[in-house]
């Protein structure tokens, strides 16, 4: 399967269209349609539950995406945050200068300068995709902005958010007044971000519009490698890991235990172990397998300004190994540039050490909801020669439709609409009546519904596995549980065993 | 309780903050603090899950903020979204038009034109508020604009969505496509949308970043005052109505049967009869009180310029009775207007009628998310002298936390912590163990918790219930059944006398 299969088949479905089609598209735009807005809920749905509502350490927040425009500056968005472009001087087309030297000289651009990238093109003669001189390369802010009141001028200018994470610095200060936060806590937040990105690509792995998961977890100075949260579980836990050092240099990647690769120097302090950990199993927990995901440290030159140590937790997609998470330490750098910038106080009093900080952000995940449902689209997407059809493998936490009731036939349809009518306020249920029951199964595998359940002439129903294909008969009075035990966990086979038994 | 007084409250217990206070504000945008935020979300679910989740005619969507700008062309946004704007010449600060002239004159100026609004001006030689002569009247959209891709210009120009309903009609085909829908149906969204608001005001009933909560249901145009799903108890449900006729001239409202309205010609089609009735409920099952809502018939020059008859659901604010929820009968004037810009066909083929036909919108409920928050905290917001300190009495679908654990001293901490662990992943519950228990009850109080646990030194743990301040005595292996019970629709009282009973 490769990313056009895959797009086609979610405009087919409507997991996913391209925005505005019936105009001629809108580049690094999508609309999700009506079974991806619900997959795209759910996986919100499950960050956020095992992010913030079962955690008692942390809280959520939801700030606007038009904010102050102080708030951009303090964080160094509004001087820093660029593409260096550079322009077609015929067409006045403006291509990305590092995009264009690395593709022309086979080498690394990263880190490299405006000025620097200059002199590269004149030396090497470079010239636009046209084949026409280029002119002077320009950094190029990628924030959107807009003006906000009735008069347009530079002082009311503003920016749509780049990132979320900002936001949580922005109203710091008014969630440690309101919330009895204890130190080490979290403040997340998910929502919509934009990035006026040249290049948007890779179907929605990079898109202008995007949704974050993002999570500030602020800890005192002092204790910025110690993690009361690590258990033998956690330090036992293995994934895959991509390092920077030396030891690994020659490796693709390598599973380790964390406790020893934190022991072995490679994850250098005990908050990455614990959040490497709860990221990789959250991930694991919407389906993604641990062969498709490794931990990559940021090497030197790769790290963002603000960040002391940086792990990504990357995807093994079509187009190969990508950042689906990213795990910064961003120390203090964010708390401090507000402080500096607003001239307030954002210390916090913690009664442990009765002393007054400013905390230090030991880990920020922070991933894309768009990165986390092509991940789950790329795992779940399955051809079955056997069947003849594709089979959506999505984890039942994930699914759009959790049930399908068929009437066998249509002389079965008032008996099928009553066991409709049984489980339809516990479950997402859809009703469908139309072809023989085979295309039913078929179209059902396509939209991954997990359990089929067919009403026939005799008592009881038909529950058809959509993984395995099997078949279970189930009295109708132990329906809901079966339903009720099945998304709670439990295996459907031995649910219909057990039923089978008590007969 | 004024709009000051609860926004000190929502503030100071983490519901709302206004964005960015470190750097001086920034008017019209809020955040949601961590109550507010989980508030919110119980919302959205509510309304996404009988909307579109437990509807089989409803399916959902997800379209992009940014879209493609013919889409504003085809709905007469980028022509016509305006407000009309007057400049004091000598400090060059802007007016509403409208706003100085009905203040000055006492007149209603909803739907003069800028010119005649001039000649207004003109006529009384009115003046700036700060006392100096006015220039001339003109229109300013009320959309947030922006540039997409590298180059600034005329091309590039992009808006930030006015309303979420076009994303709809943009995407109709997509979903049409894709969804095996059939006539009527709906198609709904959640999500953002933005207006350059003049003057934001009142808290956060008028925003510039608000979200909304619309859907478009669809009918064969042959159909549209024909519906098949009323029920007695529809038809007899009953609602406060203020109403254009004549009949009701003299009336602040009255009370009626829908279908009395009905077939005295106030409530024109059946599809606003049945919608009224929906969504009214719904707002009643999020904890709106009857007598705090009524319907309310546009007036003939009131009506949006593609509507053909709009009903606004009204809640009685502490400022007065204001729309809620508008439900407007947009006929087929969207998709018209998408097939004349586009050049594309929209139209779906009917099975029952064999025909292809361009579908009416017979209703479209739009409500704003900030204005249901408002009208809930209306409804929850209760002194209590009694007690000595707020109720939050918000219906137990919406709270953000569901259940408070307290050891009654420091001694049974662990037992409490066994309680909390017992019931954590099944309700989002907070553990509180500073302060007197009284200081916790009334902690609990107000932010809204329906139930506290407090754990002593014997067996079993006291209930005590938010609302009635009563105490009932559970044993600890009941305790998840009766919450769960409780936050299935039961009484506390009653499951609590059961348990005695069966003691």
């Amino acid at each position: 399967m490769n990313l056009e299969q895959l797009a086609a088949f979610c405009k087919q479905k409507g997991i996913i269209f391209n925005n505005c089609e019936i105009y001629g598209g809108n580049r690094g735009f999508f609309d999700l349609g009506p079974l991806g807005v619900e997959i795209v809920k759910n996986i919100k749905d499950s960050w956020w539950k095992t992010h913030v509502q079962q955690r008692e350490d942390v809280v959520g927040i939801d700030g606007p995406i038009i904010s102050n425009p102080k708030v951009w500056k303090a964080s160094g968005h509004t001087d820093n945050f660029a593409d260096i472009l550079v322009e077609d001087t015929v067409t006045n087309e403006r291509y990305r200068a590092d995009h264009l030297l690395e593709d022309a000289l086979d080498i690394n651009c990263d880190g490299k300068t405006a000025q620097q990238m200059n002199e590269l093109i004149k030396i090497n003669k470079l010239k636009s995709p046209n084949g026409n001189p280029l002119g002077v390369p320009k950094a190029f802010n990628l924030m959107f902005s807009t003006n906000v009141g009735p008069v347009a001028s530079e002082e009311s200018v503003a920016y749509l958010r780049p990132e979320t994470a900002q936001l949580i610095f922005a109203a710091y200060k008014d969630v440690v007044d309101s919330s009895r936060v204890k130190l080490p806590f979290g403040i997340a937040q998910i929502g919509k971000a934009f990035r006026n990105e040249i290049s948007p690509r890779n179907f929605i792995f990079r898109c202008r519009e995007f949704e974050q998961m993002e999570l500030e977890y602020f800890c005192h100075p002092d204790k910025v490698n110690q993690c009361d949260l690590l258990t033998d579980e956690i330090k036992n836990y293995e994934i895959q890991i991509w390092s920077s050092d030396a030891q690994l240099a020659n490796e693709d990647h390598k599973v380790m235990k964390l406790w020893d690769a934190h022991e072995q120097g490679i994850i250098k302090t005990q908050w990455h172990v614990y959040w490497l950990y709860f990221e990789h199993s959250w991930l694991r927990s919407i389906g993604l397998s641990n062969l498709r995901m490794r931990a990559r440290q940021h090497l030197p030159d790769e790290k963002s300004h603000y960040a002391l140590d940086t792990w990504d937790i990357e995807y093994r997609y079509g187009f190969g190994w990508k950042e689906l998470e990213g795990l910064a330490n961003r120390t203090d750098y964010d708390l401090k540039a507000h402080i500096a910038q607003s001239k307030k106080k954002l210390d916090i009093f913690d009664e442990e050490t009765k002393q007054k900080v400013i905390p230090h952000v030991v880990v920020e995940p922070s991933i894309g909801v768009s990165r986390a449902l092509l991940a789950v689209l790329t795992e779940a997407y399955q051809e079955s020669a056997e069947r003849g059809n594709i089979i959506l493998k999505l984890d039942r936490k994930l699914v759009p439709i959790q049930v399908a009731v068929f009437p066998l036939v249509n002389k079965v349809h008032d008996k099928a609409r009553e066991v409709y009518d049984l489980i339809k306020d516990q479950f997402i249920v859809q009703y469908d009546k139309s072809g023989s029951v085979g295309k039913r199964y078929a179209r059902s595998d396509e939209t991954g519904v997990p359990i089929c359940v067919t009403v026939d002439f005799e008592d009881g129903v038909t529950l058809r596995d959509r993984d395995t294909a099997q078949q279970y008969r189930v009295a109708l009075d132990e329906l809901s549980y079966v339903l009720f035990q099945y998304y709670a966990g439990k295996d459907l086979k031995d649910l219909a065993k057990k039923i089978e038994k008590n007969d």
